[in-house]
């Protein structure tokens, strides 16, 4: 059936067949640009979407920043790539090329008191579905982030963390997730699920320079249950400290705040505790 | 982060934040509008989305079949119901009302011969996630079926089958699957994954007013080896008897040409054998 139509559709809006970035824009440049460019590449490798070159994409970029009435000191990036128009139908059309898009939003630091007494999250409902095909890119499909950040909307939970269907801790809906057990610091494997975040990226490289193990690992919710302590990850804000989830409560714990204190000094001066 | 930006997204297409359906238009009207619009309305309650009026929706509908160029005597209408703009972020906008479009498709019946003699398929390689929070459901969220279709290129392969991370038969890229077992016709249970398709549930209603017993549970992939015959349904095409799929072969057996009579005298016609 799907070949038999002229009448084009737009695949990201169908199918949500495209990955995307969020990148944060500081001083007019988009921070941990190369990290976000591998993801992206990934994600297109992952989903057969030809990847535009790097220099496309930067090109892209830098157009959008002149275009935009939004400033460039503290911004937000949306980067989409896209598969192309095709006739109506799963299958795609070999010849079609990517569609590149970027937008940029406003942003504003969060507020000092987030990353001086933590915040507080919620555990949520649903459960991430176990896809490994999808596990770790950042693709349009995202209606499981949707949902659980539907699940609440009092002001005061500022993120929801997510358990895959068979009781793994993963990630929040727009967050990674470490913890503290028993001195020791943890994060899930983004290996069936989750998103494989670009600040969690480099908040691990900056605890391995630093010589603080962490483990990448599978992690059940009991082990959340018995964690000492915990904070969030996520490219815009950087590292922020959590001081409670549902009925748990902790202190900001000595590694939350190395974690900040290092991402501070290297790259992301608004999550200094 | 989400609520600093006045600069609005289309959520269907930053997230796959909606529904849709494809809907056979014959003689200028939308075959079985009433299954369509009930998918449609369970698929918003599932989401949270706030369904349009179903005079609301058929207004659409006829407005775009006035507008089209294409000939509404055999066509494809696809509506989409999706959660409306919002700042960016995952959190919807409360009062935002659902955006609706539909667009006219041409389409042709397939070739009498697959009718005639069946259509080969595929075991796709891919497996379908468990996600009962959208199993059933037409969301815009498809990745799985674009990389399951993306696995053959190859003209004389007309659909993939899918099996579930666990090792069930679930459905088609774009289909529902029947197979008969020792005389006993199965259909996989769709409570887990793949989508709850109309044709299915039309073919369901007439082999039960048939007296043709048919039992929806869980299908192995075993029994998948060990079937007997096998057909396919779907909205545009009706009911389509399989004559292989990878190394298996099939003679086109007296369940896949009863549901295809029975489609045919009740509403499918190009499905006649």
């Amino acid at each position: 059936m799907e070949s038999e139509s002229p009448i084009l559709i737009d695949r990201a809006s169908a199918y949500g067949d495209g990955v995307f970035e969020t990148i944060a824009i500081r001083d007019g440049n988009a921070r941990f640009w190369p990290r976000h460019l591998d993801r992206l590449q990934t994600g297109c490798a992952s989903l057969g979407i030809a990847c535009p070159t790097p220099a496309e994409l930067e090109q892209k970029m830098r157009a959008e920043m002149r275009r935009s009435d939004v400033r460039s000191e503290f911004a937000s990036a949306r980067l989409v790539v896209a598969a192309g128009d095709s006739p109506r139908g799963y299958r795609r059309t070999a010849s079609a090329p990517p569609r590149v898009s970027v937008e940029l939003f406003t942003a504003r630091a969060l507020p000092r008191v987030h990353y001086e007494v933590g915040v507080t999250l919620r555990r949520c409902n649903l459960r991430l579905a176990i896809q490994p095909a999808l596990a770790g890119i950042k693709s349009l499909n995202r209606l499981e982030q949707v949902l659980a950040r539907a699940e609440w909307d009092a002001a005061d939970i500022f993120e929801g963390l997510l358990l895959d269907l068979d009781g793994r801790l993963i990630c929040g809906t727009m967050s990674n997730v470490f913890i503290a057990l028993n001195s020791t610091l943890v994060t899930p494997a983004i290996t069936r699920c989750g998103v494989s975040g670009i600040m969690r990226a480099h908040v691990l490289q900056l605890l391995s320079e630093a010589g603080i193990e962490c483990e990448i690992r599978d992690v059940s919710g009991d082990e959340l249950d018995n964690a000492d302590e915990c904070f969030l990850t996520n490219s815009q804000f950087g590292v922020l400290p959590v001081k409670g989830c549902g009925g748990q409560e902790w202190g900001i714990g000595t590694m939350a705040r190395q974690a900040q204190s290092l991402a501070a000094a290297n790259g992301v001066p608004e999550c200094a505790p």
